[in-house]
This record gives structure tokens, C-alpha cells and sequence, in this order.
């Protein structure tokens, strides 16, 4: 069975040492006690939940998957007492408004809870994600007189919320949406419909669910200019808000699907089901964005936990599984063989999962460390300029992050030959639990158009110009640095690279809008590993700098990683480069019925 | 539910007008008869079969899959009865000899169906697909007498085959391989061992199961130099021949695993079972390699029937499905949104697959020419000629191949949305079933160091110099041809590239036998890219000049997906060029405990 020890000592060095978290976020107000103790107490505490108590039901989970009867879905044994312990624990709340009930703690500290948590167990992780998402949502757009009544028991997770915008016509293009909500006397709405892939749309975690459903009213415009957003509650609270009445929301099934599957993932219908709008009437979908912008923030996050308990347990099989000599003579002869580990080819696919999640670890605090700053920096300039970053890099994080777990939870599972593709060992698990999200909350493909039609443009570009600016800003600044230069100089042509490629971009789009679509995913890709180059660069300027003061192994290690990002999988870039220079026209040209 | 169509245009252009196999192979002794229409005929014979008999029960296989039961296997239902359909048609011993039962067509037409049979289904594909390997090492090694008792059931398919090679403790490293061989007086042998992934090892499909087994005799030297290999018959046939008594033979579980759910994979326990001796004693694993390597060209293929089929339903939802506006504004106003082929980005999904799968096809064909040259080409110039291009090509089919195979059904599985994750809709498990094909009969990896270590230095050097000069001959003949210099400049690029690395990774290799290990996986596929490439000018040079005469929007199709190929996908190349020239340090570097 797979076993997993959340990487607490990174995590410290990306907030404590390479971001300085501390000093920013203690900074802001409202965040003055969260000393670097505390900090520390708190992962020590999630990690021993998650380890101990989530991580288990993990593979069990996997095999017993969620069941459906009669309209009720039953989750895999476990899930209901560690969902117990969870909430009890106030996992749920970490990051939340005390006023609501939460514990006021950034942003930050939840992102990096969130990574241990989908290693321990993704599917489990789903329940408490969506909900945390809709307190978001809520929290932002509705009533006072909603919030104060749903709110409260969503944040102790005593309840649950989900999103529910998929419909069997409706995936991506949300404008197609057809369910409907018709106003009632008492200025509520009669929701109803059917929507698809609702994850988490019925389970036995907890006492109610709370959907936030997009539908149109009478007379919308057609289009996602004419959809609302509406709060629907599986059971109408009664005056002492306890769940008393059946709504008219049932599950219709749940499906069969590749992976997560102690996830529910439910066929949801509406009929007549008495709603709640929130925000105006036809802006839903701008209401649905800020619980979406935080999904696909979590769903890149699933690819980084992945890919790090992938890595865990394929490095220890190739510690200890013997098998051949090494190509330099025998590393261990008395043993029957060597271990794996002296192969250069295994240790190419254990470095490029390592690479990759340290640089997302980095790039994903550094991120969180944003979305603080955007909610609580004192000026306007600071917290505008923390947004473009965030918005800027969302579709990156979703797109790359999922993208490369996928990949390095197919390497490490070939570290293990035949036994990674055999269910007992937990590897093949891995692989199709990361395949979803490349796919769900916008598909890879939608994020790259995110980026390369909406996030390059609005503002008159502000937003690359921002990023690329502080990109510039840290090479220039590290310009003397010597030890550094062979690490910057490979991310200071990968960030020439990139600003060219950029603006060719630009530049061709504005004739041919099928440049971009054509593009869009290769450019991304050169966007995250430039983006990485940049984290790993910074991480061994700090590991440099802190190699002579003790635990030596870390930062050498570091160092290390580092020089393999940079030298073995930084230069993708090159080709990819060529590749979309190939243009759009090598796509379009082919008529349909050729295909 | 997917749907299957054999590529039969494809294979009758790769066939007939690309590799002119008609005239080829017709020139060789015994293959006098194969007209076109005879090709032609048992193309669409086969494919009739495998569309409506076999790809009907994969996705059911899939589901039920295989069940154990006291020491026996159950296949999913309707298994047995399209075996035996399969086997009534003859379609088991296409290729093999007439004197032992067969047909006595060139293996080229084998290669051709054993791609649509695994469109179809691979997990059915796999059970006479071991038949076919074992009864060619039988007939290359074993006496007359085995032959004899043997193989004619085997060739009817009425007894099967398998490999028993892979114990816990010896994977890849068959060095490691402790089951025990005692000589008995009557001259067989008392076989003792466990084994384990035994592909077919137990199943309900034949009267009979014959084991060849690599094992121990007493006193052999350690390593791969004592292993002997063993035909072990799971019921021992009587003087009539008919099976009779039980051998010490136990299928003693099966595998639960990630895909190929309808194919059983056993551990089998040899109990001092009867065996007889294939070959010389202590060289059973050059006898092996007689299987293994058509095995391995045959896993090849199953990557590009797991992508044809792929693709096929990819196209088919991108056809259907109406999802957004085309950016180049509406493609289809009458409708509520525009069919999912008008985005570039699922164009460049599809053409991806596209242009893999018909390059595989052309690369496929062209070496299973070789294949029959090398058995039967009246010079032994020829022969050799031969038997080097296809020892050189075939760890490049088997591992890239299968790894474009995953890259590509992923792609068309992501072309579904959320529809690809679903059971329901069959992309999952191609995707599933794609995954072993990296995996087996020696690792992606493995395959890798063969080219690398052990093709590229062989003979003196003599595989990769002749492969390159027959390129190199081929770009000198057209260079006078106009309309293809487009075509042909990138892949010379791609040439001198390859040509410029293999010098440079021979010479890096003498001092840092690592450097071949670090460089392997990548290298082998620009290998592969660049034979692919010269594929792709052959077929575009074919087609250029076919184009006119009719059939145009097939030709047309032809170069334009060839066009895609050099442009979109060759640039690959030089990215892995610069990450195998940053060389094995980066791996090594890192000390173990550092992981």
C-alpha cells in the first residue's frame, strides 16, 4: 500500500525562506499573530490528520468507490468519521472570515494544507474543496440575510456546497444553459432542470447540501449574458435553521467514471426546487467565476499533491527494488543486484516529478501569498497589482500543474514496471485520479484560450507587462550575483524567448484569431516552465546563500534539482517555440470531412 | 458506445502504392501468389470479423473482466465465442509455415491485421497473440519432435501459448530467474518455480496451454548465461495427442489491474512439472528473444491500434458535438453553437493522433517488409540487409509506438471533456489499455538502453550506418524534386541532427557509460521522429504525384497531415536534442540518500 509523509520541510523553505512570507503576511492587517510558529504547529497538525487518518481510506476508497441507491449515495467506508474528524478539527475553516465563524488565517496556509490534502486523498478532498469554494461565492455576492443563514453551518462543514453548471448540452460553452428559475411571490424562484457532473452532489458527509445552481430567468437574454446565479438548498432550513423540508433536488445517479472515485459525481435534478438568487439578476456567471477562479486554483494544486505522493513512493521502490548492475560497474556487490536507483534512466523520471513539484510548490505560495495580498494589501496600486498576478497565472496553475501531474504520475508509476500497473501497489490509482484534472472546472485547452485571449489583452496587456516586469526586475537585481549566473542564464533566454513569443503572438492575433487557439496550449506550457525557471532559479539563489549555515543535504539537494530543471527540462521550450511559429494555418487547412 | 472502422484505404496506400509490397514481396520464394486483390480481400475479411464480432465485446470485457475460480480462469462472456471464430477462420496462422498447418502469407499481412484486431480489442488480441510468438520460437528452436507433438494444435489455436518469464524478484533483470529445471531419466526435466504476470497463463479459450518457461538447470552458472528454456505443457498430451493428464501446472491468481481487463494476467506455479528442454541448454535466452522480439513489435502495435481507434471516436464527437463559436466568427449560425472541429486547439489534438497513427502505419508495414525480406530474400546480403533494420527498428516501434499511443489516446480522450473521464463512453479505458503497452515485455526504458547501448554498437556500428544511409540515399533521389523540397528540408534538418547526436553519444559513451543510460529515453524518440519524418516525405512524395490521377481528397488529406507532422510535431527534436546534450551529470550528481 502507498504510503505518504507531507513534505513539511519544503513547504518551510518556501514560505519561511524563499518567499519570506512571514514579513509580508504578518504585514497585513488582520494577519499580525501568524507568527512562523505557528505557521509550523499548523502543518505539523494537518499533516498528522492527513496522514494517519485521510491517507488510508485512500485506496480502500478507490476500490469500494461511492454507491447509489434510491436517490442517496453511500461514500466509501471511513470517509463519514474522517470527514467528522476533519471539521471537528477546523480544517474546513482555516482561511475563513471570522465573522463567519472561521479562523482568519491567509490564504496561504490553506493552499498549503490543500497540497497535503490531495496527496492524502483526493477524492475525500473534493467534499471539503467545493464547499470552501462556495462560502467564497456566497460570501461574496449574496445577502446579508442569505449569508447569515447558510453560511454558519457551511463553514463549520456541517454542511456542504457545490457547483452546479454543467448541463448535457451545456459543458464549456455555459451558454447554453438551460435550466430555469422562475420568480415565486415570495421573491424567491421555482429552479428547474438538470445538471450534469455535479461532484459531490449527494453524499453522507453531512446534514445538508447547498447547490449553487446557474439557470436563466423568464425573458434572459440568451447567451452567458442571461444566466443567473441561485442558491438551492438539498433541505430548506426551518426558523431555527435546522434542515426540516425536502426541496425538490434530486440525485438521478452517479457515475461510473476512470478515477476519484470516492468522489460522487451526480446527475443533479431540479424540479420546482424553491432558490435564492445571488448577485444580479443575467451576471451569474460573473458571480460563479470567483468560486471557479478558486477551483482551478485547487485543481492545479490535485496535480502538485499527486505528483509528490507519486514521487514518495516510486523513489522508495527504487531504493530498495534490485534489479540489474549499474552501467559503472556494480554499485552494490553483495547484493543479488543493484537498487533501481543507480540508473540514470530512473533517475531521469524521479527528478522530473521532483523538479516540477518543487517549482509548483514554490510558484503555487507565491500565488497564495497574492490572493492575500489582494484581499488585504493597504493600497488600492498593491492589491490591483496582486490580482493581475493572480489572474494572470490562475489558468496556468490549472492547465500546468494538472498537465505535468499526469505526466509524472505515469513516470513513477513506470519506475515500478509491471507492479505500477497492478491496482495492489496504488501507483495506476495515482494516474487516473490526476487524469480528471486536466479535464474538469475548464479543460486544459479552455485555460490555455483563458490565457492567450483574455488574460494577454485585458487592460491593454497590462498583465504580462506586470509579470514579465518582475521577471526582468530579478534578473537585473541578480546581475552581480556570480554563483548564480548558470542558473540565470538559461531563465533570462527562456524569459527572451517568451517575451517574443509573446508579442508575436499579440501581433498575430490581432488578423488571424485562430493564432491564438492554435497556440494557446504549447504557449502556455512555454509560459509555466519560463514561470518555473524563474521559482527555481530564486530557490537556489537562497539555497546558495544558506548552503554554509547547516542542514547542508537540504540545500544541496535543492541545488541540484534545480540544475536538472533548468538543464533537462527547461529546454521544451525550444521546440514548442517552432512548433506554434508553425501557425494556425497547418491546423485549419484540413476541411472537416477530411478528418 | 465506441465504434470501430478498419483503416483499410490507409493500409491498402501504406501496402500497395507507398511500399509497393506487391512487387517486393511477390519476388520472394513462397510468396509468388499474394496478388493485390488477395491482399485486398483478406483485409476486408479480417476487418469485417474484428468490427463486428470482436470490437463489440471490448468495452463488455472490459467491465465483466476476467474471473478466478479454484485455479481457473473465465475470459468475459462472448470471449469464446469469437475465439473460436477467429480461430475457424484461420486467422491464427496467417503467416506461419504451410508444412506446420499455416497459411504461408508474408508476415506483412499479419502486421496489417494484428493493428485493426487491436483497434478492436487488445485484451482479445493478446491471447493468440502469444500463441503466434511461441509457435515461432518453437519452430525456430525446439526438436522435431516437439514440433511435431506441438505445434500443429497451436497453429489451428486450438492449444495456446505463453511466456513464463518474469518471477517477483526478477523483472527486467532476468539474470535473477530462480525457477529450477531437474533433468529426469527419460530425458525431460521436472520443472519447479513460480512465475508471475503470465499474460494468458490460465483462460477458458483452448483445450491446451503450452508454457515455454525460462529456468535453472543444476549446476548452471549465474546470471543470464544459466538460463535454459522449457516447453511445459499445462495438461501433457497422450500417444493420440489429445490432452490428458494434468501436468503440475497451477494458475494460482490473477492480477487486478489498471486496463486490459479482459486479458487474465496469472501468477502460475510450476510443482515439479513435466518440461522439455528448447534448445541448447544455458541459451534459453537466445531462443527467448526469438518471441520476445516479435512480441515487441507487436506491443508497438498495439499503441497505434489503441490510437486509430481513439482517434476515429475523437473525430466523430468533434463532429457532433456543438460546443462555442468558431473565433473567426460563426460556422454554423442555424445551429446553437458550432460543431467542437472548428477550434484549432482540438484540430491540433486530432491531428496529433492523426499524424502519429498513419506515419506508425507506413513505419509498421515497411518494417514487416523487412521482416519477410529477411527470412526470405534468395541473397544472404539481403537477408542481413534486412534482419539490421529490424533488429534497429524494433525497440523504437515498441516503445515509441506505445508511448505515442498513451500521448494520443489521452489527447482524443481530452477532446470528450468531461464525457472522456465517463465509462461510459469507452475513451478511458483506451487509455487504460494503452498504459501496459509501455510497460511490457520490457520497459519503455529498457527498450531505450537496447537501441542505445547495445543496436548502436553491434556489428561494428554497422545497424545505425546503414539505416542512415538508406535516408540519406533517399533525400540525394529527391533532390530534384521541386513541389517536395518543403517537405524534405526538415526532415535533412532532422537527419543531420540525429546523425550529429549518435556520433556525439558513441564518443560520450566510450568514457561515461551513463551518458548512454541519461540519454536513452530521449534519444530514442528523435530517433523515432525522424524516421517518422522520412515516412511522412515518402508518403508526401507518393501522394504528390498520385494526386491528379483521383481519389484527391485522400492524397490531399495525405500531405496535409504530413505537413502538420514536420511542422508541429518534428520541432520536438530540438528540445530533446538539448536536454540529452546536458548530459548524465545532472542526474548522477544527486546522492541517493538526497532523493
Amino acid at each position: 500500500m502507498p504510503s505518504y509523509k507531507a513534505p513539511i520541510r519544503d513547504l518551510q523553505f518556501v514560505y519561511h525562506e524563499l518567499l519570506e512570507a512571514d514579513r509580508t503576511l504578518t504585514a497585513l492587517p488582520g494577519f499580525e499573530e501568524t507568527s512562523p510558529d505557528l505557521v509550523d504547529a499548523i502543518l505539523e497538525e494537518g499533516a498528522k490528520l492527513f496522514e494517519q487518518q485521510i491517507q488510508p481510506l485512500n485506496q480502500s476508497g478507490d476500490r469500494q468507490g461511492c454507491s447509489f441507491r434510491n436517490g442517496e449515495v453511500a461514500t466509501p467506508d471511513g470517509f463519514r468519521e474522517a470527514y467528522r474528524a476533519y471539521t471537528e478539527g477546523g480544517w474546513c475553516s482555516l482561511a475563513v472570515d471570522p465573522e463567519l465563524g472561521g479562523q482568519g488565517l491567509p490564504e496561504t496556509i490553506s493552499f498549503m494544507l490543500e497540497e497535503m490534502l490531495t496527496s492524502a486523498n483526493v477524492s475525500f478532498s473534493l467534499y471539503p474543496g467545493l464547499t470552501r469554494g462556495a462560502i467564497s461565492a456566497i460570501s461574496s455576492h449574496a445577502s446579508d440575510e442569505l449569508k447569515a443563514r447558510y453560511l454558519p453551518k457551511m463553514v463549520e462543514g456541517v454542511w456542504s456546497g457545490t457547483m452546479c453548471l454543467t448541463e448535457s448540452q451545456a459543458g464549456t460553452d455555459l451558454g447554453l444553459v438551460r435550466t430555469k428559475a422562475e420568480p415565486r411571490e415570495d421573491g424567491s424562484y421555482g429552479v428547474t432542470g438538470t445538471k450534469i457532473f455535479i461532484t459531490g452532489g449527494e453524499q453522507d458527509l453531512t446534514e445538508n447540501i447547498i447547490h449553487l445552481v446557474l439557470a436563466r430567468l423568464p425573458n434572459a437574454p440568451p447567451g452567458v449574458r442571461g444566466i443567473s446565479l441561485f442558491l438551492v438548498p438539498k433541505l430548506l432550513p426551518d426558523d431555527h435553521n435546522e434542515p426540516a423540508h425536502r426541496n425538490g433536488v434530486n440525485c438521478g445517479s452517479i457515475e461510473q467514471k476512470m478515477g476519484i472515485k470516492g468522489s460522487s459525481t451526480c446527475v443533479i435534478n431540479f424540479d420546482n426546487a424553491q432558490g435564492f438568487l445571488i448577485g444580479p439578476e443575467n451576471r451569474g456567471l460573473a458571480c460563479m467565476f470567483t468560486m471557479m477562479n478558486a477551483e482551478r486554483l485547487a485543481i492545479g494544486i490535485q496535480g502538485l499533491g499527486l505528483s509528490e505522493v507519486a514521487y514518495q513512493n516510486a523513489v522508495a521502490y527504487a531504493r530498495e527494488r534490485l534489479q540489474s548492475r549499474a552501467a559503472t560497474g556494480s554499485a552494490a556487490p553483495e547484493l543479488s543486484a543493484d537498487p533501481l536507483m543507480v540508473h540514470p534512466d530512473i533517475r531521469r523520471m524521479l527528478l522530473t516529478a521532483r523538479a516540477y513539484n518543487e517549482g509548483a510548490r514554490a510558484l503555487a505560495v507565491w500565488t497564495a501569498i497574492n490572493i492575500d495580498l489582494s484581499h488585504r494589501h493597504p493600497d488600492i496600486g498593491g492589491r490591483t497589482q496582486a490580482e493581475d498576478l493572480v489572474a494572470l497565472i490562475t489558468p496556468v496553475i490549472k492547465a500546468f500543474f494538472s498537465d505535468f501531474g499526469y505526466e509524472t504520475t505515469t513516470l513513477c508509476q513506470q519506475v515500478l514496471g509491471g507492479h505500477g500497473y497492478i491496482r495492489e501497489w496504488g501507483m495506476e490509482q495515482f494516474v487516473r485520479d490526476a487524469r480528471i484534472a486536466q479535464i474538469y472546472e475548464g479543460t486544459n485547452g479552455v485555460q490555455a484560450l483563458d490565457l492567450v485571449r483574455r488574460k494577454l489583452f485585458i487592460h491593454g496587456g497590462r498583465l504580462p507587462r506586470r509579470f514579465f516586469q518582475l521577471l526582468t526586475e530579478f534578473a537585473e537585481q541578480q546581475r552581480d550575483n556570480l554563483p548564480l549566473q548558470p542558473y540565470i542564464r538559461p531563465f533570462i533566454e527562456a524569459l527572451n524567448l517568451l517575451q517574443e513569443l509573446t508579442e508575436w503572438l499579440v501581433q498575430q492575433g490581432a488578423t488571424d484569431p485562430n493564432q491564438l487557439g492554435a497556440a494557446a496550449t504549447d504557449y502556455l506550457r512555454i509560459f509555466a516552465l519560463t514561470t518555473f525557471a524563474w521559482m527555481w532559479v530564486r530557490m537556489v539563489a537562497v539555497s546558495q546563500d544558506k548552503q554554509a549555515g547547516g542542514d547542508e543535504r537540504f540545500y544541496r539537494a535543492k541545488i541540484q534539482t534545480g540544475r536538472f530543471f533548468l538543464g533537462r527540462l527547461l529546454p521544451q521550450i525550444q521546440g514548442l517555440n517552432l512548433a506554434i511559429r508553425s501557425g494556425s494555418e497547418l491546423m485549419m487547412a484540413m476541411p472537416e470531412a477530411d478528418f
